[in-house]
């Protein structure tokens, strides 16, 4: 087996174990003499899985007993619409933080749907968070919506800023669980898994039930989050093997020791990349604001677009997949999530080094 | 490996070919030291995979060049909403012909987002599919919508009936390349995978390009077709894993000799099936009638639930799992999409032989 260093910005690399664990069961999971890919979601064989998939998030984040745990499909890009589906009522209005792409794509579906606003934006560079300050808020919005991380800009919130007594939403797709933090703040969390969770295809939505009271009526029975918590997430086929890889990611996690191991390698990692940073200034250069920075993706620019296109091949070649920037904004990105190994910034912060040395 | 003759509904048995391809590539796919679950879903390596998936649809039903193939989530009951949601004008309305309890959910999404009128019952007892004579349809319908297998009732339309120049839309979900058919006759046909060609969370939209050309506008983008035809299911995050084994079941099906081989296997193993229920006719009893019976879902009645209840018991010891009846109708029910092996339906026959003896 030769695995490379993968700093995809997602689909992401995932823990060897959750996926050798996955190897080994493909063709009989659990004594079953199937595969789980093959299994009734309404056995109790699955049900099982499901139920520990849900129970992990319940306990990392110490969820209280109002949440309830959703796996969908659709990804987050699903989520800007179902949202406002469900909880922007009818001459209403909901507020949206701008913090770059995804936050405006958001944005942009609410509005197909009914009123809803920028409540702040860290436009037009997007190369810090909106910070408490920068906020423009009406204390008669149905929620506010936050995205956590700009994979793209590389930008990410520490801590959500407090909004008063205004519903709190936020997309935490791309760092969801990278740090221990007080979930129950929040009316609803999303996270599509293909960056820090899983694999691409299951969207996990935290919800507190007693928002659903609120909820929309008039919408497609499919769409309603209510009908989904109801049936404990098997209204309809949920995407079994995606849950189950989330499963294995999870118990990983835990057999780590949880939020604050996934905390303490997270800050290891991009302390050490940050640095390397910092300390090739005059070849090395991170666009975005301390205090900004994530810990996720971390993106930075080389003296031309030509040492930038020869960074990513020669890493490539040196088994460092996945460095090129988002084709939007070009430039380099290394997406550090919580399943890349401290050994692979380290290989990735030993190459850099070399590569200035030979073209600074 | 102790592979069992699993008779689930759906997630279903897949063909052990694709499964090994999962199991041998799940830490290193293709070289690229990663499992695909891994891989960016904009890189050339995943691109292969994808586009691979969506000619092999394309080749094996022959489709004309106005066909797009979609990869989409949220199973086929995404698509009861979404497909009105794109398709149902204001002001206008769309027929649904009712064969059961899939067929309903679906008409009751596209109630809640317009006129929708049912086209013809096979009710109340559903044991028959609805033919030609059977419809009432509205030449001025913007659709109409059939479901082609009952799942739970154990019916199949062995051909979809002419309905004139309305265009043809068809949830295959539990039948989609059972046989050959000509799928061009038809402006959309949809299929969650989870039954016949894939694992769950991923559903296939094949649809006419040209009549994107009346698709609503005023609805959120991830719902658009148009957008998903024009990105190739890449706008956001495919289900790349899904797609994958998908792939490789496709790849199975070309293998075994393409949809002939299919319905030939197909026909086999149903014929072998109904006829020893025929055999025992004091002991088991199809409730379906002879022209609509499923080769995808046989139903069958024992003398009494109680002996219903033991006969799927020692079933399940003897290895052969999931031959309960969907829990609305009760009953036993085995599933025996493409991928079982006629090999398992004669364990399955030879068992029903042993127990009607035993207990007749």
């Amino acid at each position: 087996m030769a695995r490379i260093w993968n700093f995809s910005a997602g689909p992401a690399t995932l823990p060897v174990s959750a996926l050798e664990r996955a190897q080994k069961e493909m063709l009989d999971w659990a004594g079953t003499g199937m595969s789980i890919m093959e299994t009734s979601h309404r056995s109790k064989e699955y049900d099982q899985v499901h139920n520990e998939a849900a129970d992990s998030f319940r306990q990392l984040l110490k969820l209280d007993d109002d949440f309830t745990v959703l796996f969908l499909q659709g990804g987050a890009s699903q989520q800007f619409a179902v949202l406002p589906m469900n909880f922007l009522p009818a001459g209403g209005s909901a507020d949206y933080v701008n913090t770059g792409v995804w936050s405006k794509k958001a944005l942009a579906e609410a509005k197909v749907l009914g009123n809803a606003r920028e409540a702040g934006t860290a436009g037009p560079d997007f190369t810090s968070v909106v910070r408490k300050d920068g906020l423009d808020l009406d204390p008669n919005a149905a929620y506010v919506h936050f995205t956590s991380n700009n994979t793209i800009k590389g930008t990410q919130y520490y801590e959500i800023p407090d909004c008063g007594s205004t519903p709190l939403v936020c997309d935490m797709s791309s760092d969801f669980l990278w740090q221990p933090f007080d979930a129950n703040r929040f009316h609803m969390i999303y996270a599509g898994a293909q960056k820090n969770i899983g694999p691409a295809g299951v969207t996990v939505v935290l919800l507190r039930k007693s928002w659903l009271e609120k909820a929309n009526q008039d919408i497609p029975t499919i769409f309603k989050y209510g009908i989904h918590a109801e049936n404990n997430s098997l209204y309809n086929t949920p995407p079994t093997f995606a849950i189950y890889i989330v499963r294995n990611v999870l118990d990983w996690v835990k057999a780590e020791g949880g939020l604050e191991a996934m905390e303490r390698r997270n800050r290891e990692k991009g302390d050490l990349l940050y640095s390397a940073i910092e300390a090739h200034g005059d070849f090395y250069r991170c666009p975005v604001e301390k205090g900004s920075r994530s810990f996720m993706n971390v993106v930075f620019r080389l003296p031309t677009e030509e040492l930038e296109a020869k960074f990513v091949a020669e890493a490539k070649a040196a088994g460092l997949s996945g460095l090129k920037g988002h084709r939007s904004v070009g430039g380099c990105r290394a997406s550090i999530y919580n399943a890349m190994e401290k050994a692979g910034v380290q290989a990735l912060v030993d190459f850099m080094e070399g590569f200035a040395k030979t073209n600074g």
